[in-house]
């Protein structure tokens, strides 16, 4: 078979420019999560097919890419279906790994435990541009605290590092709770089983706009009474925290108690502790397509491009579905991907760390030459530089524009002596 | 099907003590490679089954977690063996991802390049302790640079790391050339379609020792009196550069012309430059298992540890597989998992970057109050410590105690006021 040049289809090479670009950011988020008390850990890349294909992951199971067993456990000639050849396959996500670790762990855990993630993931998506089939994602999650004191600091944490990353680029966290969205249906007169298919018709809100809304709901056979309750709900809705305390009056007995001033408290804490440099709504219509969150949910979206940069919520029943018993769960995670994106399309430059020198010497020069360079390297190194020795190319006019791309700022020319 | 809670077999959970070592090893690393000028760089996870069964990997395309073919590309009805069910598998190493990626990037690539790689490898061992299915590697190669100056500066740079990381660890470089040990076979009067064979006796010469060396040759059928002359020579061999500068002498024809000059400069260079701190010596039992290597190998032994801590050598010929030209290349790699148990091992602790201050608030201070504590908090971290906020435990001992073992040294306790 011949050898191949190209990575896989749908994934990527790195390449020297984003790659330095990409350990910057990984450097100010890990640097940020870790002054708030999140601690680094690690699942491995390959996970348990049992796991994977447990109905937590939603669409992103119809995106796995599969293991083959191996030595005697792969019987190829009795398998009859793809579930025979496999026994694992490789995350799609960092969610499920980490309640699977906190399960496997709780013991040796601190209690809460604030995780801090950071790593690869994969999905056999449709290859499209700017979407890769193995891409990074940025988490961090609180597990074993059940009062908002998570989302909080998760909302804290997560502005935070937007704000160093992004100091430019004007964002809003938008807000919504599980719970809301369902008592909201419910008080519009949906029925109760219908309230998924509500939530997938609403979230298209801001592609095809209330009337898009309606019209879906109709065409999916809803009472055209409820729609417009609900439209009229949505219509008159605010964006603060006062009007989410509100919602326990106008949403009622619909309402389960304390939901409406748990997230208002989220908002009112994490306006007054940032003390602003970011927008901070209520947003009615804010779905999020995992269907293993429970209560609260959150999205940050950025100034000039659509879809959302960071976004989590809680989901307190899926550590239970390892270890039978419910632990409150609570994660936020950035687009990691998409920030990379925006960076490179605005030009952004890394700010240079240390001074990059080159050390271009003739082809002449003797061995024991090239070891006083070498030593010189050393010593330039010790006090704090970068320094390449290379031998000087036949264009040195090229080869000094090309270091000068790569951020070398400082040359010294050695001949023989 | 049950959910399950430990990792898949053979790979592990890593849990935050063992997590902030490894974060603290590669950030050393990184910071040494970059002050000599590599690069970082990241090719994906998967990697094009052709090229991972293309003989560059020795035994370990043995151990290829394979990836299934998905959508219509799987036929299984039609599938007689496993290469009709797979098109891609886990990357065994970094260095055959790295020449794929090269000879695809070339054109865009500093010349020569030097690289810097740490990733995820996974090989699917028979699990035994301390062996890890998915482990990771710590690579640096320079490729274009056909002279010594690329093992030079390869060496210089993994011992100003492994001194960096190791201080008190004494170690020693050994280094060999392929070349060198297919002379030596070839004056001793081994057939040169058999020098394979005797390398893999050769190898086992730290177990085995030099009688069981000879023996295992005879088993094989070799000539007791090449056998003699071969043990005769390693017996009287030196191990500084004036002996591998001899060899030029003592092997006559049978050696390259120039192998030994460059073998016993790169020695010279090494010593002078390096200032001490390590040693340096030839060993011409030094084999190193990959066959792709085609001059200078090199490996690091540590004290009072079995194994190597590091390894690599010359490789030119494997570029060429993806190019059809070949392209002088060379690498060295850490052994990363090896230095992390070791530094276990000694007991050894990562020094503190920041004070680790812990906020602790009774659960009846309320959320105004909260929030003047989560203020705090970001005063105390943007003056630079790292600040946990938690709610007080019933048992306040035990809880302090068990922040103290993360490292926590500031306590401060806050009551509704």
């Amino acid at each position: 078979m011949a050898m191949k040049k190209k990575p896989v289809t749908g994934m990527k090479d790195i390449l020297p420019g984003e790659m330095v670009l990409r350990d910057y950011l990984i450097a100010i988020i890990k640097d940020t999560y870790r002054r708030f008390g999140f601690t680094p850990m690690e699942t491995p890349c390959v996970e348990h097919i049992e796991n994977l294909t447990s109905k937590q992951g939603g669409d992103n199971e119809k995106l796995i890419f599969r293991i083959l067993k191996r030595g005697e456990k792969l019987r190829l000639e009795d398998a009859e279906t793809e579930a025979d050849l496999t026994d694992s396959g490789l995350r799609y996500d960092l969610t499920l790994p980490l309640t699977r670790y906190y399960a496997n762990n709780s013991a040796v855990l601190p209690q809460p435990f604030k995780a801090l993630q950071i790593g690869s993931v994969w999905r056999a998506d449709r290859p499209q541009r700017g979407r890769f089939r193995q891409f990074t994602q940025c988490d961090i999650d609180i597990l074993g605290e059940a009062t908002n004191l998570a989302e909080i600091e998760l909302i804290l944490a997560t502005t935070t590092a937007l704000k160093t990353i992004c100091p430019e680029n004007a964002f809003t966290v938008r807000v919504n709770d599980r719970r809301i969205l369902k008592a909201m249906a419910a008080w519009a007169g949906f029925p109760e089983d219908a309230a998924d298919s509500v939530f997938i018709t609403l979230d298209k809100m801001d592609k095809i706009g209330e009337e898009g809304v309606r019209q879906e709901l109709m065409e999916n056979g809803f009472a055209g009474e409820a729609a417009d309750r609900y439209l009229g709900l949505l219509a008159k809705a605010g964006k603060d925290a006062s009007f989410v305390r509100s919602l326990k009056e106008i949403l009622g007995e619909c309402l389960e108690e304390g939901t409406s001033e748990n997230l208002a408290e989220i908002m009112e804490t994490v306006t007054d502790c940032a003390g602003g440099g970011f927008g901070l709504e209520f947003d009615p219509t804010l779905v999020r397509g995992m269907g293993y969150y429970t209560g609260t949910i959150f999205e940050v979206s950025m100034e000039g491009f659509g879809g959302s940069v960071a976004g989590g919520g809680r989901y307190d029943k899926m550590v239970g579905k390892f270890t039978g018993q419910d632990t409150p769960a609570c994660g936020f995670s950035i687009g990691f991907e998409r920030i990379i994106t925006i960076l490179q399309d605005q030009g952004f430059q890394v700010p240079g760390m240390r001074t990059k020198k080159a050390f271009l010497f003739d082809k002449k020069v003797p061995a024991a030459q090239l070891s006083d360079i070498l030593k010189e390297a050393t010593r330039e190194r010790e006090s704090g530089a970068d320094v390449l020795v290379a031998r000087m190319a036949k264009n040195k006019k090229f080869q000094r524009e090309s270091l000068a791309a790569q951020g070398y700022t400082e040359f010294r020319d050695f001949y023989a002596e």
